[in-house]
């Protein structure tokens, strides 16, 4: 999860997204509108008898801030709660499990604040059946073939894995930056992503503002996804006067043409 | 405003309650499903550019709970946030304003706990139209009629304020009892309300379990309200095990037949 605003658990409601398929959350920076739901939905979780500890990723202040909250409010909590504050300023690998590894992105805002990247780990390759049957290789061996080895016949004749498998798909990654201002160097970090989530406070006719609150505009989200050469960019974090946010997406699109607003409940299939 | 749960500040906008209209919040216990909102509506209402300041009352551990919180989300408000430890284990009044007097209850709960008891001050007396013509009281004397005077005519013959004005409206009171275990004495301190919300967190088959979670049963309530003589009773708090809270009704209605059951926006005319 990243990021937890106030009305966080009727989101998760809403989009019938398990409580217990959550494993950690991360958070931008210790603003309300990013972190007031996290003392609520870990007393909910607590309600509901979680037992699987979760993690709680975030900036300089986590502990000083929820830690008392927590010991408050979750006393009697039947899962471990623990919180991990990172350097904002660093980019740096902060979590890894089996099938992912998150990055610390430091952004530049009024308090401590990054951005996470999210990097699927390498899957394997495929396995070619066909030539498995004709060469007649053991299932025992099918986990090796997938992991890239080749296979040598009785002969002696090595088999090039190439021959016997194709590509794994491809690794898909997913970064979340907000709330920053404009930041031109993020484009390294971003290099390729397949999905980016930028923030898009203002238009770029208010471009003074966004620099003077530390936010970005419209225009200057695409031109960091247009950079980073990622594959989609999803535009949030509008600003209230915006009544119609399509003065927004018309303004990154000019730049880069896959973008789109972000709207509650929205699902993007990486 | 009595508690702030998560959630406050929408259950106030789809009311169309104007945010300036608050003055107080009276907090009945430190327990996450009643306070869980407060932060997040004190800093809406910075960010709204409140100026008014904001009074909030509640038992042990108010300021500790939430003047770290305050002086960390909220350092930039615009309006000042004052915090009011009171004792819950004392029936005293805490607040008084032109037209309302609040007293604490004390209510036995898992952690210091109180009600809140609101009455209304005596309103003036209604003056006669038709007497005031017929003995030609000046206007300049009006106020004081209504405050209940008397009038002197120049023969000095006095006009007992009685045959000047009718009585005034009689004064209205609401009490909010959360969360609390059965407590028969109660009663005394609730004689006469005109309105009562108590809580009803079971059904009379749970009453042990009620005791046992400091919880009351809905016919426990209606007891609190007959014995008190209440003029009408909200029936609130529910475990969410009862789909259909209609069996708490009916039981409540049983004993005490003027109850209702709460519900979002419920609007009850004293």
């Amino acid at each position: 999860m990243l990021d937890c605003a106030e009305g966080v658990q009727m989101a998760l409601r809403k989009s019938r997204i398990s409580f217990s398929h959550l494993q950690a959350v991360f958070l931008t920076h210790l603003h309300g509108d990013h972190v007031f739901g996290l003392i609520g939905m870990l007393s909910t979780f607590g309600l509901l008898g979680r037992i699987q500890e979760l993690h709680i990723y975030g900036p300089k202040d986590l502990e000083r801030v929820f830690q008392p909250q927590i010991d408050f409010f979750c006393a009697d909590s039947p899962f471990k709660i623990i919180l991990h504050e990172i350097n904002a300023k660093k980019q740096e690998a902060i979590y890894e499990d089996r099938s992912v590894m998150v990055t610390s992105l430091p952004l530049s805002h009024r308090v401590p604040c990054c951005g996470y990247l999210f990097q699927e780990k390498p899957t394997a390759r495929h396995i070619r059946r066909d030539m498995i049957d004709y060469y007649h290789i053991p299932t025992s061996q099918i986990n090796n073939i997938k992991a890239g080895l080749d296979w040598t016949l009785e002969d002696g004749t090595v088999i090039a894995n190439e021959r016997l498998t194709t590509p794994p798909d491809p690794v898909r990654s997913y970064a979340y930056c907000t709330d920053t201002t404009y930041l031109p160097s993020l484009a390294e970090a971003l290099h390729g992503v397949t999905c980016l989530y930028h923030e898009a406070t203002f238009a770029q006719e208010h471009a003074l503002l966004a620099k003077k609150t530390f936010h970005s505009t419209a225009k200057q989200a695409a031109q960091i996804a247009r950079d980073a050469q990622v594959g989609k960019l999803i535009l949030g974090h509008f600003s209230s006067r915006y009544k119609d946010e399509s003065v927004l997406l018309k303004e990154a699109k000019e730049v880069f043409p896959n973008a789109v607003l972000a709207e509650d409940r929205l699902r993007i299939i990486l």
